[in-house]
């Protein structure tokens, strides 16, 4: 039986960890399960975010510096558009705009987003099954001292900037989890589930608000790992510690492990940190991923500590 | 009472004309009623290739080479949708991707296409009224020896290869002259009709096919003058050559002449034709629109032809 390793992620950090366990072991035994609560309709198209720097990431494509988007972009559709008056928050380039307008006509066709999406890895070779959490809708609402703000206009259009008091999902209580996700969980064959050191209130979250998905968490037979998104007390990247403490969290390793408690069964550390009140397993590497180095050390760190808590 | 001219126009040739008739009168006495039988949808996008094509000669945004598309455009759309697998057949330029995605979210959320047609041109300060011939669906269909084609595959994914026996206008007899058109047509200020050197058949008669436009140009006090398409026995451009024999047609002013019968009052011709025999009245000069003041000197002899005609 072939092992496969399950990984839930949201973008630009989880899927350097999904490139990291591509390098340590074949791609396709490797399942991303992936946040769709930022997914949005913007100029009329479907833009799935977190999806796309999987593929841009997985293909090879992505832009090293930024995270996201494509390398090598072109940005004279932004241009174009700003001479029309157009919303230009939200930046698109020029290549970048493929998946949003073929995504766009083939859901608006009838597709699946996870068929879709299939069809993009497929085309680029990836060997990652990148599954979106769910094929229904389900949105990120952040509540802010500036209302509801749907995500991308919290996180993109005004930088994080408004206070969160509370964060939902909406359309998650009827969303189904995407053809593959719940048996990726459950297959016999899937000797770790991780979670990637996305923000685990705005990328995991929403996973894990799929109804199903946490359940075949906690039934499942194989460990589950997180590797912290927390380094000395700070987040890696992004908005997580501003975010924590408006939610009137301590931006620490403890608050990380209560917020995943009963979930996990492992937690993945920066050797500089102190794993030991913790209340849940832990194993310790440097858990900085600048490098491609980097990506690899942590997802055999991963897969080392998943093994010992089989 | 502030005059007006009138202009049925297809694409590259007819926005040609409107420009040059810019430059000898105020652009916001000139109305172009614009052919959409080239409207197709592509990829999910609602593209409108003449409407464009006067959109980007008149805000001097189009390529000058091609006559169409943008100048200084970029391509790397296209080599990500190929990428992909996606249908290439069309040419869709980072920039030109606007005009598509803008028309397509306005319409589906179901404004008109005269409606936004007019907020591109405002956004560009396009002095000339642009407008559509219909805001209903009309889709001219090729009948050819490769079957019926739409015809943007006929035009552009055949390259007008295929034998061509007969034309229609799919939607036609549903259609409404959009707002504005019918009006202009019949408006008293308007002292001249001026129908564009289009290709006839593909370009004009879509035009002439939606209820009540031909009926108002028989009836409109203000002389209707056709410019020539052909030159010389040869067609200025393009597949109206190919096409009038596939149709029977010699390749003719006669032809011409003939084909607009009972509907102009006057057809201006190549200095080197001659108009002695076409039964209808004429006048000539360099007809050719190769820089800026020819467009200009064909503009005014087109007027001054209509004057005489008044």
């Amino acid at each position: 039986m072939t092992e496969k390793i399950v990984v839930l992620t949201g973008g630009v950090g989880g899927a350097k960890l999904v490139l990291g366990l591509c390098q340590v072991m074949p791609a396709d035994q490797v399942v991303a399960i992936v946040n769709t609560g930022d997914d949005f309709e913007h100029l009329g198209l479907n833009i799935s975010p977190d999806i796309d720097t999987l593929l841009y990431t997985l293909a090879l494509k992505a832009d090293r510096e930024k995270g996201w988007g494509r390398a090598d972009e072109s940005w004279n559709f932004m241009a174009a558009l700003r001479s029309l008056g157009g919303e230009d928050w939200f930046q698109l380039g020029d290549g970048d705009l493929v998946l949003h307008i073929l995504r766009t006509a083939q859901l608006r066709a009838g597709h699946a987003l996870s068929t879709v999406t299939a069809q993009f890895a497929a085309a680029w070779n990836i060997g990652v099954s990148v599954l979106p959490m769910s094929d229904d809708p389900v949105a990120t609402i952040v509540t802010t001292d500036e209302g509801d703000l749907a995500f991308q206009r919290y996180f993109v259009e005004r930088r994080c900037m408004p206070q969160v008091s509370a964060i939902r999902f909406e359309g998650a209580g009827m969303a189904r989890a995407a053809p593959g996700v719940l048996e990726a969980i459950t297959d016999p064959a899937t000797s770790a589930i991780v979670i990637a050191p996305s923000n685990p209130y705005l990328s995991i979250d929403p996973i894990l608000s799929v109804p199903g998905i946490s359940d075949a968490l906690r039934n499942s037979v194989a460990p589950v790992v997180a590797v912290s998104p927390i380094v000395g007390g700070k987040a890696v990247k992004g908005p997580t510690a501003k975010l924590m403490a408006e939610l009137g969290q301590s931006v620490s390793l403890s608050t990380i492990a209560r917020h995943y408690e009963g979930l996990i069964d492992g937690l993945l550390i920066d050797s500089g940190d102190d794993g030991s009140a913790l209340g849940v397993a832990s194993a310790a590497t440097d858990i900085m991923m600048n490098s491609l180095t980097d990506r690899a050390r942590v997802a055999r760190a991963t897969l080392a500590l998943a093994q010992t808590l089989r």
